[in-house]
């Protein structure tokens, strides 16, 4: 046991799934943890989309920090912003104050963003946050309401027009949502327009959806998709968005869509943290923007600086970096905890090894495709194991019992209770 | 059956329990109906003060109108912005359109206000709608988490104490809530403050709470208040409210509680139409400016125009008017249906008469007062009464186990796991 006049400290930033699983990982550990964040739950970030779709509520996929930690006694959670990290001084900068650590683990994640374009922003919203997914989920139903009262042509194809930008996990699993809300739960739901005529688009600048996948589980995805009513369109990049339009370039010509909703799926920034921690030490950082971190997901030549999910670039054990996903993330909260617990007991941990469990995406009811290494497979079972594991790693008890409920009335009725327009309910479609 | 040519048109104007169970009684009868609400989906307000504590999600008490209506074949829902009642030409005016009427029932409810001191309402919020519960949660939650970091003992007191304004079922249960959350909910959940040390104060004008309610039982809701931690003060009318305080007067003397948070739940305004109609029709406004009515809830003069919920004055059957609950705006709904069905078949109908079922409160976990007639009770029997009342009346099925999901987790566990701080995290307490 450590004494308590000098117990080593551990200030973790960020409470997604890396910097969750640390400080859960050092309950026992005898060290004084502090988690910072600035917001007061844990995202289950996978089922954001389901959110934005107005399938869940926020709530079921959303559990409070101080709940879940509440009997770690040797944690504090500390709601604030983290403004930068004095590396000499070895402080954490908050926006009013500051934090002194023995050891940070910085897991302070990735957002969207637009290479560049950033003022495409307000008319394709990306999904990070849950006011994101209320966002998207305003747009998506209040275009349909629009479309209900629109006597223009014209203008009824550009309500009924949904285009998703990125060709990833969330692209496609918001454009297979959006197909089953447009054939399926809205079928009886109006009386002047049919909403099964919308179009939806997913957009992807490659020449590939679901790059991480396997090709054959790409295609059947999209074949899935395209049995919703979804056009995939790759090699596709975008190049201009505004309130009424998405311009593309398809074979070197331009081409303008017409659409009042698109969504943005297409790339993540990392953190700031990257830029202040490479300042601060010399540390790389790849062409994204993440830390090049070493075999201890520690920063170079700084033990005492963990960097761990999205905004770290771990690449020694295939030689290209892993993937930012929630197992990666997971894992290495699990690792950085065992590397302080034995620097505590002065023990030496070996390299961290990413186990990889597999990939799957949802693309729509009763359909996924899933990739478990030597398995690969798609269809109704592919979609029962994505439901099965995202249940069984959902945070709280209760929100599993509410997600299932919810899961088994829309596979059996089709239902989306959540669909609420709400924030503001005068605003019509973007921007 | 009438003939297509020339069809009864019927407008019914807002989507509450008045609005919704019309529409709904109208299914079968020879009209086309048309619902007109600025939201897309009808509130169970009595539980609205739930997800203001972060106990139920929005989604759970919220139904979309189109979803419930799906197969009311004669039914549009439109959903839109409601500026006047052109009475002459029997028209309903909307934000950019116009609609014609043979019959419009009025049913658009009432707002919180302010007894003319409306510059209180960034300082106290009232609860009618989705965002107004988001906005209260965040208030509450984030007081604590202010508290949390404070050092300065009277700023921590100030942040630490919360008042509701208003001893009337709304004010009552909230504070019921925030009683428990003090002192269960978040019990081992922070670490530099006590929550049980919150002082939470629920103020009102008159000499008791619950003024619809037995005396006897107004007396058993305040002793189950104060088992909570609530201190109950009445005869103590508010003088002012800021950012930083409320003023309170105390057998003429005026008292200043610094305080945080401050929760408005002491009168509603019915809406601006009641104003509209009376000048149009010469019909007559109660003090409150409610809508008198005729025995048949329609407007004097005006059989064509029906006004029922917290916008009709109804004081046919005991010489006061109805309260403005639910109960009674369904009844009136349902009467308003069957008048317009039997002028269709050319019948008469008898005048409307509330038949009152009792009144229910909730005061905390497995604590209420019911008054049921002859019938009066409180404790956890009255907590059951109301819990299966509350939950037969939801309007899906889903949302009945949803709900009952999360009931029976806070009866176990005493969680309350929709108590996220969304909307602006960054925005600490008022204003």
């Amino acid at each position: 046991m450590a004494t308590e006049a000098k117990t080593h400290r551990v200030v973790v930033i960020g409470g997604g799934f890396g910097g969750l699983q640390a400080t859960q990982c050092l309950k026992r550990v005898p060290v004084t943890v502090t988690l910072i964040d600035r917001r007061n739950f844990h995202l289950f970030q996978p089922l954001l989309y389901q959110v934005a779709t107005g399938w869940l509520s926020p709530a079921n996929i959303a559990s409070t920090l101080r709940a879940i930690l509440k009997h770690h006694k040797n944690t504090h959670v500390l709601l604030a912003e983290v403004v930068g990290i004095d590396v000499a001084n070895r402080r954490v900068l908050l926006d009013k104050d500051s934090l002194t650590y023995d050891t940070v683990i910085v897991a302070t994640g990735s957002r969207h963003h637009y290479f560049g374009s950033h003022h495409w922003e307000p008319f394709a919203p990306g999904l990070k946050t849950i006011e994101d997914a209320i966002e998207i989920r305003r747009r998506i139903f209040a275009a349909f309401e629009a479309a209900e009262h629109e006597t223009d042509p014209e203008q009824l194809s550009t309500l009924l027009t949904f285009v998703i930008v990125g060709g990833g996990p969330t692209g496609v699993e918001l454009a297979g949502a959006l197909g089953e809300i447009a054939n399926d739960t809205l079928k009886h739901d109006f009386r002047n327009i049919d909403p099964s005529k919308a179009r939806i688009l997913l957009i992807e600048a490659t020449d590939r959806i679901l790059p991480t996948y396997p090709p054959e589980l790409a295609h059947e995805a999209e074949i899935a998709l395209n049995k919703l009513g979804v056009e995939v369109r790759r090699q596709t990049p975008v190049t201009d968005v505004n309130s009424k339009a998405v311009t593309v370039k398809r074979a070197d010509r331009l081409e303008t869509i017409p659409c009042s909703t698109v969504i943005w799926a297409a790339g993540v920034e990392p953190s700031f943290l990257g830029k202040v921690i490479a300042d601060a030490t010399g540390a790389k950082l790849d062409r994204g923007g993440r830390v090049l971190v070493d075999p201890d997901l520690t920063v170079p030549g700084h033990p005492e600086i963990f960097v761990i999910g999205d905004l770290a670039n771990y690449g020694h054990q295939t030689g290209k970096p892993l993937p930012g996903t929630a197992p990666v993330a997971i894992q290495e909260g699990k690792y950085v905890a065992k590397v302080v617990q034995s620097r505590v007991t002065g023990t030496t941990p070996p390299s961290f090894r990413y186990r990889d469990r597999g990939n799957m995406a949802i693309v729509g009811r009763a359909s996924a495709v899933a990739d478990l290494g030597r398995l690969k497979f798609s269809g109704f079972l592919a979609w029962l194991a994505w439901l099965f594991v995202h249940l069984m790693n959902l945070v709280e008890f209760e929100n599993r019992v509410l997600v299932l409920v919810q899961w088994g009335w829309y596979y059996f009725r089709r239902n989306r209770a959540a669909r609420l327009i709400t924030n503001d309910p005068t605003k019509r479609n973007p921007p």
